[in-house]
């Protein structure tokens, strides 16, 4: 019922940097207004915005900034980066069903300039209270207790964590907009690299990035007459495993696979550009295996070949990523997945790129949300 | 599509305080569990939750203590009340297109014991930055300069404001779970009550209350099978008006209804019951003309003659809303007209209540949220 029956019809993004110079606001409007432009849309056609619950630009204040009209659906997805590609399902939720027709997801921030997602100055809540007494109160912490126990289990080595960033800086160096354009590394800088949370060093984590990103999602058919062409919307899911998931090292990748992948019809063997949430390295070994590429626990043996890597036969975060390029709390994939579809990847595009599969991952790997994007 | 396809197949909740004792997590795990004894399921058949944005209860911690299974629907809506029927549509929109199977919904809050939403004590935000600092800091004091343009445009008096909460003490006094049973008033008492923001006097405000409610939705075949009367969810539509809401004096029910009513295939003419969200009297008025019942600024003399009463011709917050009974963010509307489209409404039962419409309402007036239930 909702496979494929709406499509990405715009995108737009400001420029990312360590400074943007202006509100987060104003980056959400103009991201909201470079995504209506590019899908030849007008603001007042806007009647839905969906946006992350961590995203403090008001969806009534973009609304007004951008001139738009009516609205007939708002709403917001949980969990940072986990909701990344919910936001989208959320959209197609509200297209497919009749109750808005033109839906835009944005996620703006000034990440590095202003409060810093690294640094442990946020309002813990109750939840928290558990882990954050003992000194785990920054994502990188709590992440690196769970790739400890990864490393102890499978016998995994920090040298495979590494080579995950190896090949997202060789994907970033030909992105003009990665903020390591042109700036490849090897696995021993990686190994050089200090320590933020042992086991996980500085180039295992990602940029921290101002500015935002939008999409416009519509239904397929009206998409189809639009100025751009549209990137189908095949498969979605959002999964949360329940109980805790540092006792399985499995995230909720592992289910909302089993949502996305029956609802578009389409298997693991049709999938041309895999874009990954990567927080941290540690995280794009877990999802691989948890989408099934590989067996769990020989995530680092996978990628060791280098098939993820630019050329290679699963060529995974194809912009550099979140590792490499900018962060954008789930929408750096989600966007890079909308350019490979459309085949405006320039030197970093992968060749005859007809279904990507994208993933958000948040909660440490609690909370996961899945998209598969098809050019047909 | 979505017209019909699911059900509230359970409700629960705690008793309603100024003071529970207990956590705000606590309270939400009890409803929930209450909600699903009541539907005759277990926590592990719990595959979705939904929330407000402003509810403190993680879902995943939520899902922990209750001791749910895989979930594969996580979301949230904004603007406080205005979210109350849009957490509701959340779920249907879940359930209709197989993204999930049994979604429960949850609002959860100290708000009296804890923090009072009252009192100027919240990070007001960007968007806040244009009236914080001319004193309006408070729900109270930003609806009162709405409510006094009202007065002046309409020719309106407060005594139209204080009827609304005369009849709705009325209906409280026969309602054992509203923190006013017992205690009706007369229009005097509502005009010797003390201002809390000029033209609004205490008795035009909503209780602070702590407590928990909690609904079940599936689908309407599946709901059928189980223990209690499904409520069937017809209609549902949220509304933002865009531009200046208080320009216009009109609220997002003027657009909400023009989804949730074509939807449904149902006329006001056929509505048996109005559960309105009532965190002011004044709010009343307004969605009893949005709605059309009454023309704009017609509202206190459609109100004048008693049919939103006790045996009225049109009840209206037939449990004392949340002026009266207990204030739960807009779960106070929609738990009530559950019970009375179920029958269970004991002395304030309305007779052969079919079709119940119900509102949530929240940023002054701009974001509202429409449901229609029926009994078939």
């Amino acid at each position: 019922m909702i496979a494929g029956a709406a499509a990405i019809a715009g995108i737009g993004a400001t420029e990312f940097s360590k400074d943007s110079g202006r509100s987060e606001l104003r980056l959400a409007v103009e991201a909201v207004r470079a995504a209506l432009d590019d899908a030849g849309l007008q603001p007042s056609d806007v009647d839905g915005l969906v946006t992350f619950t961590m995203d403090d630009n008001a969806e009534i204040a973009v609304a007004r900034e951008i001139g738009a009209g009516e609205l007939t659906f708002l709403s917001r997805i949980g969990y940072g980066g986990g909701a990344a590609c919910a936001v989208v399902q959320q959209a197609v939720l509200a297209v497919a069903t009749g109750v808005a027709r033109t839906v835009v997801c944005y996620r703006a921030l000034n990440e590095r300039s202003g409060r810093r997602f690294g640094q442990a100055t946020m309002a813990p809540g109750l939840d928290a209270s558990w882990h954050y007494p003992m000194g785990l109160a920054t994502p990188a912490a709590m992440v690196a207790m769970v790739a400890r126990r990864y490393l102890h289990d499978y016998g995994a080595t920090t040298e495979d964590f590494g080579r995950v960033t190896v090949m997202a800086r060789r994907f970033a160096a030909t992105n003009p907009a990665a903020w390591f354009f042109g700036r490849p590394i090897t696995l021993a800088d990686h190994q050089a690299s200090r320590w933020i949370a042992e086991p996980l060093r500085l180039l295992d984590c990602c940029q921290e990035s101002d500015g935002a990103v939008a999409l416009v999602v519509t239904s397929a058919d009206r998409a189809r007459d639009l100025r751009r062409p549209p990137v189908f919307i095949r498969g979605m899911g959002q999964g949360h495993p329940g109980g805790d998931p540092s006792e399985t090292l499995t995230s909720g990748a592992a289910i909302a696979k089993d949502v996305a992948f029956p609802m578009a019809g389409i298997g693991l063997e049709d999938v041309d550009v895999v874009e990954l949430y990567d927080c941290y390295t540690f995280t794009v070994l877990v999802c691989l295996e948890d989408y099934g590429f590989c067996k769990k626990g020989e995530g680092g043996a996978f990628v060791a070949d280098g098939r993820i890597a630019p050329g290679g036969s699963l060529p995974v975060n194809t912009g550099g990523g979140q590792l490499s390029s900018f962060y954008m709390w789930g929408m750096t994939p989600v966007s890079e997945a909308v350019i490979q579809i459309r085949g405006e990847g320039g030197e970093r595009q992968v060749p005859d790129a007809e279904v990507a599969l994208v993933s958000g991952n948040g909660g440490i790997l609690s909370t996961h949300s899945t998209l598969i994007l098809t050019r047909s």
